[in-house]
């Protein structure tokens, strides 16, 4: 297991343009945010270091599933009788079933050291919020979830696994906030949206001192947690006899998965010629790379939140409802922004019956059922495997099982079914 | 991971009573067998080797989650307190999330190897009917699942677990077999039950020629495919250094993930002072050992099978509801009954609240959610690892987290309120 995280700020190919205060027309400075977040991720947000020391209480629960497996998908190269060898990194082993309890037990440390007592989030199919509250639990911090009501109704699981992890679930919009009574009464039926939860939760953190707001992907220092997966899977691939890889793939939300696979394969001054092809795959539904704008946008709906420089497709686009919820979200990391537009990593986009297509195949030739969102990066996979076997190219391929779809399985009959919509 | 299974018919303490016909009043015959089962799986049974070879197509599947992880549960351990060192066998990392996989796999495979086209079976809960899809998925047999009923309505999640992996799944009663057709004229609205989806099963296999039936518990050969967990676990135990456990503890339905982790810590052949302590825990709803009777019984509620010589409550008892599918059979497996007739094996039973309460700590201290079966384990983990607090005895406890939770999570939240009766 690694014991420090990788830091790519030093080594962008271009500095990151900083983020602009949400009211005011001026840079947001460390003060702005210390009402929601600690120094230490303040810090680490805009840090020059290119490695940042993973503290050892983070590191001792990490070691409870880390490093994961690095796993040869031989069924599945046999199924598509390619050339290319492929490698996926495990997140899936994590107790919350994704990569995101790497920046949750991080985020949960930092707070706690600085003598907070609480953390506020908000959850939407429910993997950041079931995370975050396995983090709390663990290091003994009250967590407090604000979980879009919709989602809260139809997805008992995710909130029965929070509240196993010891979190309070609250649906959203409720009664406990202002920005919540203000929606409630305006709509007592709201079904809730990420941005009002996010407004819920980010004004409960501002509202008691002992209380911050945590976010799960999108910023730096989320992404920077994140590169636990890659550093491990570099030295997993030496130790399996490999060079690096020729193509890295994930999914591409807020891009906090795709990053902490990708980016320690860019040290430490990546040249051209020995980059890898870096791959992000997102839903042709929420197309923020492919079909987004480099420019400010608001990391939250409603507008609360320091804009950033990214690919967007607006604060505004409701992406339609897809079983790929992680996926759902307008724009993408700054970092990953800024990479996408000085071309060291391509996206592409699928459609939704054609990911669960690639899901099912994997899933039979080697057993394991991906989360919706995974299945982004597997169609790449399948995608990028078979073109090798038209060049015959001995292509090696990296990427990264972010999650299991075992709370996700009605997508899979929606599959079966005929009932995603081609889009 | 081992290339041979132990066999633990030739150390036990005395022979096992033969199995008898269920109808014809003599003991079975190999060829009473053949019509359901392969010919490898029949020696198997009776086998007087100690060692049986794993055939290597079996060993190429398992290994895509074999060896699986051996984990020190240092977290639980502070939160108890106790000078005992607690370790697991993680069996929830295969793809169906329970050792279910491990006897599934060796079963496809010598059905594939004597022809056969297809396989009938039943399930309750469905951890068995998905262990054997997926084994006949990556085969390339066909899988009939019989589904209780009530499941099918009430646990979409695992019927969909099965599709995902090829199978057909079919509610029963059903109207594609006389026995299914009998009760659906009796009962149109009948729930089904485990009894039923046997007489089904067996049946269709009865039916065609291409055609077998697979068990996944109670009989020899079942146990036997299980020992992989015994004896990864004893090699694991000697690369951290420790040395054989002082306690075995795991859940004990029909008995095979506690037959699979226990049985190859008996080998060569163990005099009392060499043998650790073997608990075997059970529902109290459901006490087959703490309250059964030594007789002969049937393997099926119908009456179907073969007698076998074990522990029961009686095949017409009907244990009440609980979230413990797995555990709820009437009889445990003859070895098992032997062990515990002759005092090399102790039985507990817990009432369910006190399971799900420990399922919650470990929960709580190590992240992971266990299945209710594997919670019966950690009850008794706990309980032992407190008493050796009392004692301060450095007690090394093994036990087998057979399975995750995730999709019984309908079970915490009963737990949370207040719906488990004490029973």
């Amino acid at each position: 297991m690694p014991s420090a995280w990788f830091n790519v700020l030093p080594c962008l190919p271009a500095p990151l343009a900083a983020p602009r205060h949400p009211i005011l027309e001026r840079e947001v400075d460390p003060a702005d945010l210390a009402e929601l977040f600690p120094a230490a991720l303040i810090d680490q947000e805009m840090s020059a270091e290119s490695w940042i020391d993973i503290p050892g209480p983070v590191l001792d629960i990490l070691r409870l599933w880390r490093p994961t497996p690095l796993v040869r998908a031989r069924h599945l190269e046999r199924c598509l009788d390619t050339p290319a060898r492929i490698y996926f990194k495990d997140e899936s082993v994590s107790p919350t079933g994704s990569h995101k309890s790497n920046t949750a037990v991080a985020q949960a440390y930092y707070n706690k050291a600085e003598g907070i007592r609480q953390i506020t989030t908000e959850t939407g199919a429910g993997q950041w919020g079931s995370a975050l509250s396995m983090a709390c639990q663990m290091l003994g911090l009250d967590c407090h979830v604000f979980m879009v009501a919709a989602s809260h109704r139809q997805k008992p699981y995710r909130r029965i696994l929070m509240e196993t992890w010891g979190a309070e679930v609250i649906a959203s919009p409720s009664a406990t906030t202002d920005a919540g009574r203000a929606v409630r009464q305006e709509h007592p039926d709201s079904p809730g949206s990420l941005g009002i939860a996010i407004s819920e939760a980010v004004e409960e953190a501002l509202l008691h001192s002992d209380t911050h707001y945590a976010l799960g992907s999108v910023l730096n220092h989320v992404l920077l947690h994140q590169t636990v997966i890659g550093l491990e899977a570099k030295q997993q691939l030496q130790l399996a006899g490999e060079t690096d890889p020729d193509v890295i793939i994930a999914a591409c939300g807020g891009g906090s998965n795709f990053a902490g696979l990708a980016l320690p394969f860019l040290q430490p001054h990546a040249r051209e010629a020995n980059r890898p092809r870096l791959i992000a795959v997102e839903p042709q539904s929420c197309p923020s790379l492919t079909e987004g704008m480099l420019r400010y946008d608001s990391g939250d709906i409603a507008g609360l939140t320091p804009r950033l420089w990214m690919y967007t497709i607006g604060r505004d686009f409701i992406p339609p409802a897809t079983h790929a919820g992680g996926l759902r979200y307008h724009g993408a990391a700054p970092i990953v922004s800024n990479l996408v537009q000085h071309h060291w990593i391509e996206a592409v986009a699928y459609p939704q019956a054609s990911v669960l297509e690639a899901a099912v195949r994997f899933a039979r030739a080697e057993g394991m059922i991906p989360a919706p969102e995974t299945a982004h990066a597997i169609r790449g996979v399948i995608d990028t495997a078979l073109a090798a076997r038209r060049t015959q190219q001995q292509t090696l391929i990296l990427f990264n099982y972010s999650g299991h779809g075992l709370l996700d399985l009605a997508a899979y009959d929606d599959y079966f079914h005929d009932r995603l919509p081609d889009e």
